[in-house]
């Protein structure tokens, strides 16, 4: 089966021009077939408070209104994609930026509404493999912003990248021999998250829950392993999560940088 | 040969969403395989102002600076072009939104410096005809906005969407027989331009040139005639000019509405 890679970048290494440059050179070199999947960044929320939009969290998540839409439209479908696709062009990537509207590739329908109000944030529905392949097969790196779409709303929905990663993965895993990993800020999932060397080398379930359990592991990093064991148990053939200045490390047979997960 | 339409709409549709919806509505009844290339409307300049960035226009053409480049990308490449791709698909048009770097459709340089620099302002060199062809033979119809990309700046560039649409349309005509349309809130090319109902039936060079000597064409329309005979010598079929509400009309058989270019 031929491997493809499905590699996801946060937010925080896109807010640093200079840090998103240097993964993307790292990007690039990797093997072909890929897909890359980007977070939002505080881009914007910079541009919402400058528009007069105002930001609402709740839990570290985006209340997402219908002026907030337009602004994560903008930003995230328009300005970081583009300025990723060109960069990647520009060192040789043959990359296409997409949305979940885009040849609908990424369907989701509005998240209901239990006891928080969301608002236009979507969970995904169906992923078009067909469609990616098609693209991967003609020597295409599609780059997915965080963005799904609802057929039926006609409307885009904001959603989380670690999710839209993972859900990419799983729907590729039948044609491929997928490899996901998640670059962040940090060299890998960390046992102490006082000390940023201590990353676990490998993770299991088990290992996974006793450190949850610890308290070693919280808050954000938490959803990130909850998708990423997600994907390996719908057949994802492997997930990695680390530095997005360490990648190639990270992906080489020996891995010497960053956390594999285990099932 | 197969027929291909390569339909542009104008920015004054696009700033009002009703016309651009019921533009869109007839864009979608019309056969594949198609092309749809937007303008920018005024909403660029809206969200200039709000967000600090300068609009400076000479005679008409904006000056595009690098933190107007950023705007028109966020609005061009991100809120017009995904609104137009999210009404498209959810009224049964399977769209996919491209810029210029998007699988590099639209290769530019910048704008030499004569009497006027314009700024971040491309000059088309190269349309990717068989990318383009890909995706109409995956039963795609590709929405490009008016942003053409440099791959040796690795930048974006602005581009006007008439003559984007022009060197579309040339670009294809060596595999489909192709039909451009210019669509805009003109009901065509007008003999008067204080009577709106003065429309131009069948345009030829000779009586472009006359209307021109006259004064009875002026301004804009100039350059968006030059671009249109232009695609006429260089392989299209057929040109055609009439109002975003009667695509249609302008297309039939018997042509009921719009102007008709010949030469």
């Amino acid at each position: 089966m031929q491997e493809l890679l499905v590699v996801k970048i946060g937010g925080n290494v896109i807010d640093s021009p200079e840090a998103l440059t240097k993964f993307l050179r790292s990007f690039v070199t990797l093997p072909s077939p890929k897909i890359l999947v980007h977070g939002g960044g505080k881009i914007a929320t910079q541009v919402a408070a400058k528009l007069g939009v105002e930001t609402n969290m709740v839990e570290g998540r985006r209340i997402t209104t219908q002026p907030m839409l337009e602004v994560v439209t903008m930003v995230y479908g328009g300005l970081v994609n583009k300025n990723i696709v060109a960069q990647l062009q520009a060192t040789g990537c043959d990359a296409i930026g997409l949305t979940g509207a885009d040849a609908a590739v990424v369907q989701a329908h509005k998240r209901p509404v239990v006891q928080i109000d969301y608002g236009l944030v979507g969970d995904i529905e169906k992923i078009d493999a067909a469609r990616l392949e098609l693209f991967l097969k003609s020597s295409l790196t599609p780059v997915v912003a965080p963005l799904s779409f609802d057929m039926k709303a006609a409307t885009l929905l904001n959603t989380n990248a670690d999710t839209m990663a993972s859900a990419i993965a799983v729907a590729l895993a039948e044609a491929f021999s997928v490899n996901l990993v998640y670059c962040f800020e940090k060299k890998g999932v960390l046992s102490d998250p006082t000390d940023d060397d201590s990353v676990i080398p490998r993770l299991t379930p088990e290992l996974y829950a006793h450190h949850k359990n610890e308290g070693n592991i919280y808050q954000g990093m938490i959803p990130k392993l909850d998708n990423a064991f997600a994907a390996l148990q719908n057949g994802v053939k492997k997930v990695t999560i680390c530095h997005a200045d360490q990648l190639a490390e990270a992906l080489d047979e020996n891995q010497t940088k960053g956390t594999l997960l285990e099932i």
